[in-house]
């Protein structure tokens, strides 16, 4: 049996604050920690969940696998009878993208969400204890972003009270939705419905695709996967599919008729359910996102701050240990701010989830009014967190050098899971410019229409227009007042900015179109004062026990927002807002914020409590028994079976032999 | 037969300048471009280079298969009797990292520039002609950029007259070194020369690993592979290797012996011939980087340039098409400066490998004056452009939307493959440090030494610290003069910022180290001023024939400049040059320049003259017939052999039957 190390443990004897206090912060509440805790490690304790082989395993066996662990998780939620916060955490530590993510998370919420009483019981219990399998079948092959041009047709037949669903060209063709190449049996697909020669819009329709016998496609349905993705395993594991519809008939209750209908004798008929509600569906997708972003953007800080703190280089002295490569400031200077935006993001993504349940509430009285500004900063913090995490995975790889491109660092697969959130549910860049048109229209009614909830700053517009920072010293930037106004300012002048810009423009629509580059800057400006804005409170609530704790938030809250104001200093420049002095006094500041954080880096990614299974990296091993792992694992690698690899002798031996004339190539 | 249709015939027919000279300048002549194009189509058009399916192969398989091509490639180079010219190409198009790649990039010029005339005698006509395949072991499992911390000693034995080789730890390990795992017979190790108990730094000694009759590894030797990398096919196709020595003895004669000698005696001896040489060698490697980063660049920017040509979203009026995306400003905004990056890049290079010229010739005339700047232009280059490229393929990935995530986009496998020039020969940031650390000592040396080449403008100090921007109206930052006089500024006013800030610090070292992160930022300022500049040179050569040409790359010399100036216009507002008025007038200008690109963009693309099988990617062909090409490729894949996948009777159908305790999981 191999003696524990823990090669860490010096790092570990510096932390100045309680590790386990902080350890329910990240988690929210000891009981979450605990619940989170206990599914951690039936995961990893559990061989049928092996992950690391997965980037060697061919295509097919890599999704016999993956249909493997998915039957073996739904036994377990079962047997275990597991309440519905495991199952959560049990789907995340598997860490698998699955066709069950779709049923959980598309198929299910849009059937409950669109659907009226009697298709909710009818296919609802079905779905819950999967007698069918459902896909969400939105995007294709030639559109995805736009939903109202989309091109399948769903065409009302009255004389068979039936729709006839239809890809009228190559381009309508069904593809991407996950679960569908393979394993869904049934879908909600998305179609223009034609009622009496008349288009009325994209529409939602619950369709069957393959027998619930001997799961053969029906007829009139072509279907089949649409090939490799990025990376090795990430994504491959999902049977993202293409598909396409040769007037296949659906009877007239398979169209989610909540919010329109068509009666038996083709009338169309919108319902009084207004159209927003579906808004409430996308903030909650999105909302989970955010939560996503933090925890996924906090491996890849881990991984990089364990190995940074192993790794030496540089600095040795007369023969010593060469310098910890977590102690150069160009390290921290990467490394610290992304440390810092884990834990924003989840702070951001634990309001939003409050912000969620807020705004049902309210939907469920029929009040819609937050409606606009709630999902406005869902979407931009979507946007903003994702980008965020996708360039902090791979900056997480550079920071490990070159053993972060190993597969074994964890990173590049990571990396390759991840970076579809930057285009799923809302493409990144087109969210911001959702974000900024709300911005805009938001200072447009600011003479008559009190602003609210995120953007409540703007009822300060003139004072944020006209007093500039008073900063004088580098310690006035750890004051969380000076900070929430520089950013506020600075979000409001860039917007109002834009909006004069507009004003020059006789096309409201052409002008948008024209200064869009600069419009999507001003959101993000927006988006990054709502996550400053959201730690900041965070810090201010009493409950934050723990020795040390709240003080080292206050440091990452600080590191976060000064980043942001040195990396973006010449929006704060360019609105007049700072003056090159501040800036340069907030960027002293930042350096010496980085010294605080130093002693506290491992503790601050202890605190997530990921299990070495869950980070599947031997670069972000909890005992940074880094190099002998790298070495072992190097040996087990089925390419080094034999010294002499298949094709030397037939062709690297002809060469070196100079007889490659003989040699069959 | 399939009928030829240009889908982007009517984006051609836009193009307002002469592609087939566009072609010759970016070929750098007539010549290189008829030599490029005539390999380009030899190999795209011999099945043996087939390159799609590589993604999908195991690790063995596609090990293999590049042995293969390699064999293949290697007679068909004697076969042919290929200049040197036409093999570089050929290497290039065939676009699969290897074993050779080392032979010829690093074993080959290591003997030649670190041999004596007798070992250069008896060891190049073997290497040439592959009678032995070579690698070079410098890296270790702890050990990258600090070459002098490497661990691996020498220690001479003068009973025998030879060295022993040993690697007296497990991080001493070499790992990482490229055709090492598997396939080379000899290779360069880099170790530490112990003689008469003394150390006297690390030296190259030839050694050899593999029997040249059965390929099987010598006595003392324990090699391998490292294992899986970044990516399906990418690197996956290079035996990257670990060895370990146990006191390997090899003949003093084989220690690299041009710097430094040991004598029978046991005496150490350093020759008068300058250490410096070893720069020269950096140089060289270094400068084919920045051409090589150029090509890359180029290849993703083409595809994502057709791509957002052929894609259309949102904005159909009327039931009519819907709008190309390339006409969105967000994507020219992020589209076009790339694409100005890779004209910038290029021209870099070209001037990069006149500048090596001019010092292999200086060094062989015993000046060693330039080496310094010339040694950080090329470093800091390097850094900056690869950096860039590796970026920018992210970007061009993103920029084609969900498609842009298929292996079948190229995009992914172009990312993986790439990402290591980031940190191999010189990390990136350790680079840009050393940068610095020359531009430091220019500034304090400006007092008695006249800078010159790149950092000639730094002669005229104190006008560049005085003297602010004179812009007033958008049109003026189309003025070349105004343009440099704009990035000399920022740069100098930025370095003396350093500099000041440095003088704070008793220690200079722990002040160098303090304040690294701006420092870096320094220094890209001053590497980006490069770039401006040689685009700006390369504009006012006379011999710029074709209608249009020199227009076209203007336009893209001033994007390529008003695009860093936004991006970082917090540098040009912090230094005082401009004031937010002139950045706001440089964005407004630059927004302009991308109407003037966009018609020219196919051209500007089309002009890189890359074959679709170089380009590997369905979203970049160059007939722009996408969708059918993505359709098609899916169903070709061999997991769509059967509708029924593998593991849907054991997996799913229990649990769609409900007899999920019956099922073997």
């Amino acid at each position: 049996m191999e003696a524990v190390v823990d090669y860490l443990c010096d790092e570990r004897k510096k932390t100045q604050f309680d590790v386990e206090a902080m350890k329910i912060v990240w988690a929210g509440s000891r009981e979450s920690l605990q619940v989170s805790d206990r599914m951690a490690n039936l995961v990893a304790n559990d061989p049928v969940f092996e992950k690391s082989s997965r980037p060697m395993l061919g295509r097919k066996e890599l999704f016999k696998n993956s249909l493997r662990k998915v039957a073996y998780a739904w036994k377990l939620i079962n047997d275990l009878n597991l309440s519905e916060e495991e199952v959560t955490f049990l789907r995340q530590y598997i860490d698998e993208p699955s066709y069950t993510d779709l049923q959980w998370n598309m198929f299910v919420p849009a059937i409950e969400g669109q659907g009226t009483e009697e298709q909710i019981d009818k296919w609802l219990p079905l779905a819950k204890k999967m007698q069918v399998i459902g896909c969400y079948a939105q995007t294709e092959l030639g559109h995805g972003s736009n939903v109202q041009g989309l091109e399948t047709t769903a065409t009302f037949d009255p004389q068979t009270d039936e729709f006839v669903i239809h890809s009228p060209t190559l381009t309508s063709s069904k593809w991407w939705p996950g679960g569908m190449g393979k394993v869904a049996t049934h879908g909600i697909v998305y179609a223009r419905l034609i009622v009496n020669d008349q288009f009325h819009g994209v529409h939602g329709f619950i369709f069957q695709l393959r027998s619930l016998e001997d799961h053969s496609p029906l007829p009139g349905i072509t279907v089949g996967d649409i090939g490799l993705k990025f990376g090795n395993g990430a994504y491959n594991t999902m049977d993202n599919g293409v598909l396409r519809f040769n007037h296949v008939r659906i009877p007239r209750n398979q169209m989610l008729m909540r919010v329109s209908q068509v009666t038996k004798e083709g009338k169309y008929i919108q319902s009084d359910v207004p159209r927003q509600l579906i808004y409430g569906t996308m903030v909650s997708v999105r909302q989970k996102i955010v939560a996503d972003a933090s925890i996924t953007l906090s491996r890849a800080v881990c991984i990089a701050t364990r190995y940074s703190a192993v790794r030496r280089q540089f600095g040795s002295r007369n023969g010593g240990l060469e310098i910890q490569v977590i102690d150069y400031k160009t390290q921290q200077n990467r490394l610290f701010p992304l440390l810092a935006s884990a834990y924003a993001f989840r702070f951001a993504g634990e309001w939003l989830k409050w912000l969620y349940t807020d705004v049902k509430e309210r939907l469920a009285a029929n009040d819609f009014s937050t409606l606009p500004e709630v999902h406005a900063c869902t979407s931009g913090l979507k946007s903003l967190t994702t980008a965020t995490t996708a360039e902090g995975i791979d900056e997480c790889r550079k920071l490990c050098g070159g053993h972060g491109y190993l597969v074994s660092s964890g990173l590049p697969e990571l990396f390759a899971v991840y970076v579809p959130a930057c285009t799923y549910e809302g493409e990144n860049v087109v969210l911001m410019l959702q974000v900024a048109k709300f911005l805009v229209k938001t200072v447009s009614n600011l003479g008559y229409k009190q602003p609210f909830g995120t953007t409540a700053y703007m009822g300060r517009m003139a004072a944020l227009m006209e007093n500039d920072c008073s900063v004088a010293t580098s310690e006035e930037w750890l004051n969380p007042v000076i900070i929430a106004k520089a950013f506020e300012s600075r979000a409001a002048r860039m917007i109002v900015g834009c909006c004069k810009e507009l004003s020059a423009f006789e096309n409201p629509e052409e002008g948008f179109a024209e200064l869009a580059a600069d419009l999507v800057e001003a959101a993000l400006a927006h988006c990054q004062l709502i996550v400053v804005t959201k730690f900041i409170e965070k810090l201010q609530q009493d409950d934050i026990p723990g020795k040390g704790v709240r003080e080292s938030l206050q440091v990452l809250c600080n590191v976060y927002a000064l980043f942001l104001l040195h990396k973006h200093q010449g929006d704060f420049l360019a609105t007049g807002y700072l003056t090159p002095k501040q800036a340069l006094l907030a960027n002293h500041q930042l350096r010496n914020l980085y010294s605080k954080v130093r002693p506290n880096a491992i503790g601050l990614v202890d605190s997530f409590n990921h299990t070495d299974y869950y980070l599947g990296s031997i670069l972000g091993r909890y005992d940074g028994n880094v190099y002998p792992k790298l070495y072992e694992a190097a040996w087990k690698d089925p390419f080094n079976d034999s010294d002499v690899a298949d094709g030397i002798h037939e062709y690297v031996q002809p060469i070196l032999k100079q007889k490659l004339h003989f040699a069959k190539l």
